[in-house]
């Protein structure tokens, strides 16, 4: 075994051991260390904008692209929402120890079930250091423990936040290795992260679609994963057309590069004539590419480009439109069961049995009737906060809040009854 | 590829083109099915018991024991509570479908939360046929396609079952690949189902832990997996008597070769030398061995034998119990965080605190307060029926019914809201 494995072997044993502690945590020690946290990242500015200027320079002889070094900079304001995010997850309700669905038998047990923690959480991801606080304080809040794994370019930030973080646990009582940033920026720390089942229960990576596809190979743990964004808006021949347009709108413009943008629109071929032109002109006017199937490039003329196979399958994250003529919502949802990333698609309909077959029948996490894909969100959606979005349909599936962090056991409550 | 591998492929293709159908199906079709597999199976006894007596005849001949002989035999009777089985799952309400916290949102949209099947199930299985109707028909209820993978032992009977699930299937109008039996006995099978993600969402092995850990160690899909029931019950000072003395006995006695059977006992010192010797003439009248700590053997004697540091983290499966006396509740859970397998574990104590420690603190899937830890049951629970017991945190914990098969998406329902 060589040092880096050892190192995290150690690792995992403190937070398993930590994660003990935490599970049987009261809701208020684990408020306190929250606000505690955010009151020494507020008493900290200025060390961090210290510890965060050295990796901005290292970052710039590195050659990181003005991108990266953007994400990568605490900015006073971004600080602000770090500490308002920690405060606002001690706010939320706590969900360890809940107690649902307890019911008696006819046996005379009564059998229920009690909200508990995963355990150990592993978070991997790049180059944004505020991830540090926001996942540590989701985990924490609901009973877990936590194996950070940044990116090597914000390995000074990180480390500030982590000791701020460390402090606030151990003046609320809780164990300063409930929140673990790892401290070396080796690659197969990430190996050994995601290969340690006795130590870690889950690995959430958050980052580019390579990360993620590498993770998801090679973890002998579960991985809540995100992989593409490809969402889609049916615009359905009974829509009531100012909704069409608002929404398709908004689900492409408001935003160019998140996961839930549409990236492509799917026309009912009764009304493409009347609602494509109009939503066109309102597209290009915000300078969105649009490209088209042939019936489209028919209605919007050769200032809509073509589209080609790969467009259907393609997550733009910018300015671009992929748009096709369909016959009726059997096309539509075929196109989506075979293009979707099965992350968010809508129908825009006046018609409630094709809402209702389109809402059944459509294999996506978050499926929309009359309403902008850009509401797919953990904040949206009233989860609190959002750790990511799951694409799987394993344990967790869309926005992961905090019971996305959790697991459930039975109890039995009895009065000495036995088995017969 | 070679051919074993070909074939797998080509099976996992025909399931998830058939678990698109059956997850729009509606529940009186997959009711329909179930029934009529029912009446086709009883219409067929005949060529299950020759197809059984062919397994069976093969089975003596490699020299199968008796007791694996007798699990593969398909009698009269177990074909009777097969049939049942069938038309009980028929009977259960439909999971598929279901929504839940539906709540509006401040920006007026409206979401909640639908219950959606998994996809495609992949079950592995040894020696008992039965199997292959039950998993198959749990499957089907919450709109899942199956592959099954049974025993080779059982390979006519398991073939035959599958021909009258297909027929069934068939009349109620539904893809006959929904449930697809494999039909080699070739080992690379299993190989090929545990390595295609993009075919099987899930497995879930039923079998020996051997099986089980091999299959866990080489997957790269989820598995739904239950390895040891190393279960407790703690005797706590203040328990009642009455209620210690018959949740201990039934715990042990009730059936011995049970996962949900107690393995050890945990005696509170206080009440040790009370205590133990009734339940220990009880015990011991019923033929069960005894061994037990130092202490434990101080008050029961010699008859009582030693327990090694081994018999703690051991799976009797059989008429044999370790006893240990212990100081508190506080030495009694660091017992079972130690050595409990975390499938259930029981406390018998009258005293509130004490109870809503053990509940909280214990992290097993079943957590008991008076009550025999041989509840652990799907069936015990309500859940209707049950596909196995998970002893993982992740998606499905404890015993898992028809809800553990599915998978939940976010819905959406607005009025053209667009986000702001």
């Amino acid at each position: 075994m060589n040092d880096i494995q050892a190192y995290m072997q150690e690792t995992g044993r403190k937070a398993r051991a930590a994660a003990r502690v935490l599970a049987a945590a009261t809701t208020a020690q684990k408020n306190t260390a929250l606000e505690a946290v955010a009151d020494i990242l507020d008493a900290s500015r200025e060390t961090l904008a210290e510890e965060n200027r050295k990796d901005l320079e290292a970052g710039r002889e590195k050659g990181l692209s003005d991108a990266l070094l953007d994400r990568l900079e605490l900015t006073p304001a971004r600080i602000d929402t770090m500490i308002e995010g920690l405060r606002q997850i001690a706010a939320l309700p706590d969900p360890i120890g809940e107690i649902f669905d307890l019911k008696y038998r006819p046996s005379g047990i009564q059998v229920g079930r009690m909200r508990v923690p995963l355990g150990v959480v592993g978070i991997i991801y790049e180059s944004r250091p505020n991830v540090t606080a926001d996942a540590a304080a989701l985990c924490l809040k609901s009973g877990n423990a936590t194996v950070l794994r940044g990116g090597s370019e914000a390995f000074h930030s990180n480390q500030a936040i982590a000791a701020a973080i460390r402090e606030g646990l151990e003046k609320a009582g809780l164990p300063g290795d409930s929140v673990q940033v790892v401290q070396t920026t080796d690659r197969a720390a990430v190996g050994a992260m995601i290969t340690m089942p006795e130590y870690i229960d889950v690995i959430i990576p958050r980052g580019g679609k390579g990360l993620i596809e590498r993770i998801s190979r090679e973890a002998r743990v579960p991985v809540i994963k995100h992989l593409d964004g490809i969402c889609h808006v049916y615009v359905d021949d009974e829509a009531d057309p100012q909704k069409a347009f608002d929404v398709a709108l908004n689900a492409k413009t408001q935003r160019y590069g998140t996961c839930n943008t549409m990236e492509t629109l799917l026309v009912n071929g009764t009304v493409a004539e009347d609602f494509l032109p109009r939503l066109a002109g309102a597209l290009w006017e915000k300078g969105v590419e649009l490209r088209g199937c042939e019936r489209t490039r028919a209605i919007l003329g050769e200032k809509c480009l073509p589209a080609t196979e790969e467009d259907w399958d393609t997550e733009y994250l910018a300015p671009i439109l992929s748009i096709r003529v369909v016959e009726d919502i059997d096309q539509a949802m075929e196109h989506i069961e075979r293009h979707s990333s099965r992350h968010t698609d809508a129908i825009v309909t006046e018609n409630y049995t094709k809402a209702r077959r389109f809402l059944r029948e459509v294999d996506s996490s978050s499926v929309m009737v009359n309403a902008s894909t850009r509401f797919a969100d953990g904040f949206e959606y009233g989860l609190g906060a959002e750790i990511g979005i799951s694409t799987d349909k394993f344990h967790a599936r869309g926005p992961v809040g905090l019971e996305g962090l959790t697991s459930v056991k039975f109890i039995v409550l009895g009065d000495g009854q036995v088995r017969q």
